[in-house]
C-alpha cells in the first residue's frame, strides 16, 4: 500500500480565518491516483487547527462566537506575559480543536456528508502563509 | 496491507443521543479478518461527532451538561437565522468534538482502556437514521 | 506496508499533568526503521487525552485555566455521585480533548511545526503509571 505525502499551501488572514480546504484535499487525492484509503491532514503549527463543519457563514460565525466566549482574546494569558506576542488565546484554541483529522475516501471521492466540509482554522493574529501536511494511505 | 471500508448503521433519537459503538466496531474488525491495524471511524455528517468515554449514565450526563453550558440550545444562532432549521448549536458542538477517531487494534481486539468505550454523539435535534464510515488499515 | 505497534510508558502526577511526549514518539519512529508514514497515538484510558501545543509553561498554564473554567473540578458530577471516585471532571475533559492523534512523519522525522509538541494530558486526580499505544503505518 503506497503512502503519498504532500503539502497544501494557503494564505490566511488570521483571527479565526476559516478556510474550506475540501477542494484542495479532493484534488490531491485525484492527483495521487489512489482510489480507496484515508487522507490524514495535519496542521504543522501550534496556532491552527482542523475540523469539519457545514461551510456557510452562519455556522462559521457561530463557531467563532464559541471560541470568543470560552477562550476570549481580550484577557491576560501567561503565554503573552512571557513572550509578548499576543497570541496566547490562539494557542489554547488550537490545542482544544486539534491539529489532525483523518477522512476516508472511496472510488477517489472523500466520504463526507452532503453538508460537511473540511476546514482549516487559523487562530493566529496576523496574516500568514500556511502549509498543511496531507498524507494519503491507500490503494 | 489491505484496506477494508464499511459502514455502520444506527438509529438515533437526536438531542445529544450518545451511542456506545464499541461492539459494532469490534464485530467489523472480526469480520474483516484483520488482526493488527487501525480503525479509522468517521462521522459523515456535520451534526454528529465521535470520541471515547466511560459509558455509564453519570459520565454521559456530565458530558451533556458541558455542551449545554458552553453551546446552549436556547439562544440565537446565525445558522438558524439564515436557515430556520433550529440546529445551529448542533453544528457548533459537532465541529468542536470532531468527526474522526482512530483506534488501534491488535490480535483482533481494540486497544481500549478497561473503562473506555467509543461513542457516537448525535447532536442533531430529530431522530435520524445515521451512518458512520469505518475504515480498517491493517494486516 | 508494515504496521509497528508499541507502547509508551509514563509516570504522571495527575491533575492536568501535561507531558511532552514528542521525544518518545520520535525515538520509537527511529527504532522502527520506518521512514515515511503516520504515527497514530492512542490514549487507552478515559481520563487522559492527546493534542499538540507549544510546550512552554505559559501555554500549559493557559490550557489548564480553560479546563478549570469550562469543566471545573469543584462542583457536582453525576459520575461522582454514582461512583464516589472524584474524577467526574477528568472524564468530561478527556472526552472533549480526545484520545487519538495522528502525526505524519517523513525521512524518519515527525512533521511538526517549529513550536509544536505532542502532549499527553493526564486529567485524573492521582499519580499513575500510564501507557499510550503507538502505531506506525509506513514504509
Amino acid at each position: 500500500m503506497p503512502i503519498n505525502t504532500s503539502t497544501l499551501q494557503f494564505s490566511t488572514r488570521g483571527n479565526v480565518d476559516i478556510l474550506d480546504i475540501t477542494p484542495s484535499v479532493g484534488q490531491a487525492i485525484a492527483h495521487s491516483g489512489l482510489k480507496n484509503g484515508v487522507a490524514v491532514i495535519f496542521c504543522a503549527s501550534s496556532t491552527g487547527a482542523l475540523t469539519t463543519i457545514e461551510y456557510e457563514p452562519g455556522c462559521l460565525s457561530d463557531l467563532r462566537r464559541l471560541f470568543d466566549e470560552i477562550v476570549p482574546a481580550n484577557r491576560d494569558y501567561a503565554h503573552n506575559l512571557a513572550w509578548h506576542d499576543g497570541n496566547g488565546h490562539s494557542h489554547v484554541r488550537a490545542a482544544l480543536l486539534g491539529a489532525s483529522l483523518s477522512v476516508p475516501f472511496s472510488a477517489g471521492n472523500l466520504l463526507l456528508g452532503t453538508w460537511q466540509q473540511i476546514i482549516y482554522v487559523d487562530f493566529d493574529i496576523h496574516p500568514r502563509s500556511r502549509e498543511l501536511i496531507l498524507q494519503m494511505l491507500g490503494e
